[in-house]
């Protein structure tokens, strides 16, 4: 029902020419836009209980940060098929995402949106802050695109058991990304990512999988926001399975490891893939939760530390930690090389995840028992949060 | 002889039990302490006329940044060897490459000198300047490791076309490798790498062959200087085959190749690999003339533009440039991924390589025909700077 009803109000509003052309960069003039078309059109279905609830679902998807990617009618026409759904997950919570930030923001800074499709198929809508008072670099991407696994990505999903048959393999999938670094160091960087895949083999059947994971990389440790953190996690994961966090704790633990170094990208989260049991609809429901879940774990961070006092070091520091992000990324991150080495990939929107900046000092060591050194003692150790046990994969 | 004469004169300097301590960090120190010793040692071997030379070599060994990685008898039992050899030639090219850009710096500005040693065989002399005047991050790098080749190096050279056995393979690798990034945007980064690689067989015998090259990475293109750069390794070049060059360049501008931007990292230079003709001498000889280009080739760019007027705007290219730069080390070049996937491999040296600062902006783009937009078009589209052809692999 939702799905439907978001459709039909981008029918609507897609009817305007100035549409996309609003959309681009102009994030609140697009939502005043919106609103106006939205009152002006709302006279008309005011009269029964089914349009007065599509009213009220228009409100919701006026605030898309762009149209879907996938043509309305399509959308229209396959509002129970799991893709239609996905996309429109997705581009509730890129929305909700956005819209969160910038209420943390300076009046006047807004999410600058890139709607960009792909000429294999498919697109996506890149929203990105830089340089605001609260947040250096923000990017929240989804993506929906379809066309024939590279092989490299046949290879790289057979390395970790998928069974795929031979010959040309048409997919789809559809994710959100996001990496928010805030200014102040005292303020922790969040990740999240939420996808669906679908590989259709010869015989016309369908493997579907959902993979994702929110994680969080402090640049100081707040012992009380970690574990708020976690917890926010666990809830939404035991709604649906008791067994979910500490399997995707330890998952996310072993995940973001920075090979080389030793050490954690930060203080994890959850992660998971390949997830396709117990079914298609519990699993969606379960990934919805999550996704639901990511406001409520950072957004509360950031209001409670964006205006901590903070000094040159702890800059540096940050800069310093920064680096390893970037390390982590360019070298181990699954989704950025697959996305990097795929011909045509949006490298802009890959690489949104960077720091605004970032530094690498040859041998940096903090001081034994400093406020840095205890980040890094977390780092090379993961810690078991909320004693679910299972602290490492 | 050059070789057997250095080893002698470590031999003497090495009896000092304080001395790779004193190496430590100390950079001037070292050679003020490493004279007295040898003026103390000059009157021994004075007598003789070959004793004067070794006198007179002693000082050039001196100023080694730090003992050689081979123990000294070893070395001074195989002066012909090929792996001797290429030891003493890196040892001595680091040392020159720190005092040339040493003297670039303030009075007391000196290289931060750590040897290390691979608990697998062998070790390596890491040189570091930081927060310089001249030089924001400088590192000049030697190793000498032995042990046996890892699987994925294996997988790597045969995937390049090397023909080894199976089983164990025994190796040695000597290389030098360094990165000097400057302060002032308008003074080009410069990347030097010279290496030489043992395989041993089943049967004894031995593979070898020689890899590196030179290459420069401007932020603003100085048609002159890049024009010099090319010829100063062209004459390097032609003094062994007049094929090398054209060959080299082209496959230069072919490797620093930032595929998911098609962009190339700099103006290039010339790069090779597994290089085995004609004659383990030759090649040998070839590759010492690269080395000994290296300074000629740079320092004089240094001279010329580290005083450069320049504002906030070029400052902010630079890092951005250097974002680029650390792109293409994360994700492309073969020498750092070969090393982080190694075991045990010191990833601080291996990442010496990367600036003190970059920066990443979503979707920059310089104005047209502006500066910075004048280097992006040569970086796409790179030149034949020399009128040589083959201006593409």
């Amino acid at each position: 029902m939702f799905q439907n009803i978001c459709i039909k109000s981008f029918q609507a509003v897609s009817s305007v020419t100035l549409y996309r052309h609003v959309f681009k960069n102009k994030g609140t003039r697009l939502r005043h836009i919106g609103a106006a078309i939205l009152s002006s059109g709302m006279a008309a279905y005011a009269a029964t209980k089914y349009k007065a609830e599509m009213a009220k679902a228009e409100i919701d998807t006026v605030n898309f940060m762009a149209a879907p990617i996938t043509d309305i009618k399509k959308l229209s026409q396959n509002p129970n098929d799991m893709k239609t759904k996905m996309e429109l997950l997705i581009m509730k919570m890129q929305a909700e995402v956005c819209h969160a930030l910038e209420a943390e923001e300076d009046e006047g800074t807004t999410f600058h949106v890139d709607r960009w499709e792909r000429p294999e198929g498919g697109g996506g809508i890149t929203c990105v802050i830089q340089d605001g008072r609260t947040f250096e670099k923000a990017g929240v991407n989804i993506s929906v695109v379809q066309g024939h696994l590279p092989p490299a990505a046949v290879q790289q999903m057979r390395a970790r058991g998928k069974i795929l048959q031979e010959g040309p393999l048409p997919f789809f999938a559809a994710g959100i990304s996001s990496v928010i670094h805030p200014r102040n160091p005292m303020v922790p960087t969040v990740h999240f990512n939420y996808r669906y895949f679908e590989v259709k083999n010869a015989d016309g059947s369908v493997q579907w999988w959902f993979g994702g994971g929110t994680d969080l990389t402090p640049y100081y440790l707040d012992e009380d926001d970690s574990k708020y953190f976690h917890l926010t996690l666990k809830e939404a994961c035991d709604k649906h399975d008791k067994t979910y966090y500490p399997k995707f704790k330890a998952w996310c633990d072993d995940y973001f490891h920075v090979k080389h170094r030793g050490e954690r990208r930060g203080i994890g989260g959850i992660f998971f893939d390949d997830l396709d049991t117990p079914s298609q609809e519990k699993t969606f429901n379960f990934v919805r939760t999550c996704a639901e879940s990511v406001i409520p774990s950072y957004i509360p961070l950031v209001q409670k530390h964006k205006d901590d006092p903070y000094g040159y070091s702890e800059r540096q520091w940050q800069l310093l930690r920064r680096g390893r992000y970037v390390e982590f990324n360019l070298i181990y991150d699954r989704g950025t090389k697959f996305g990097l080495y795929t011909p045509g990939a949006r490298y802009e929107s890959i690489l949104m995840s960077l720091p605004l900046t970032a530094k690498w000092e040859y041998m940096h060591m903090p001081s034994p028992h400093s406020k840095e050194w205890k980040l890094l003692e977390v780092l090379k150790n993961p810690r078991d949060w909320l004693g679910t046990g299972n602290a490492t994969k």
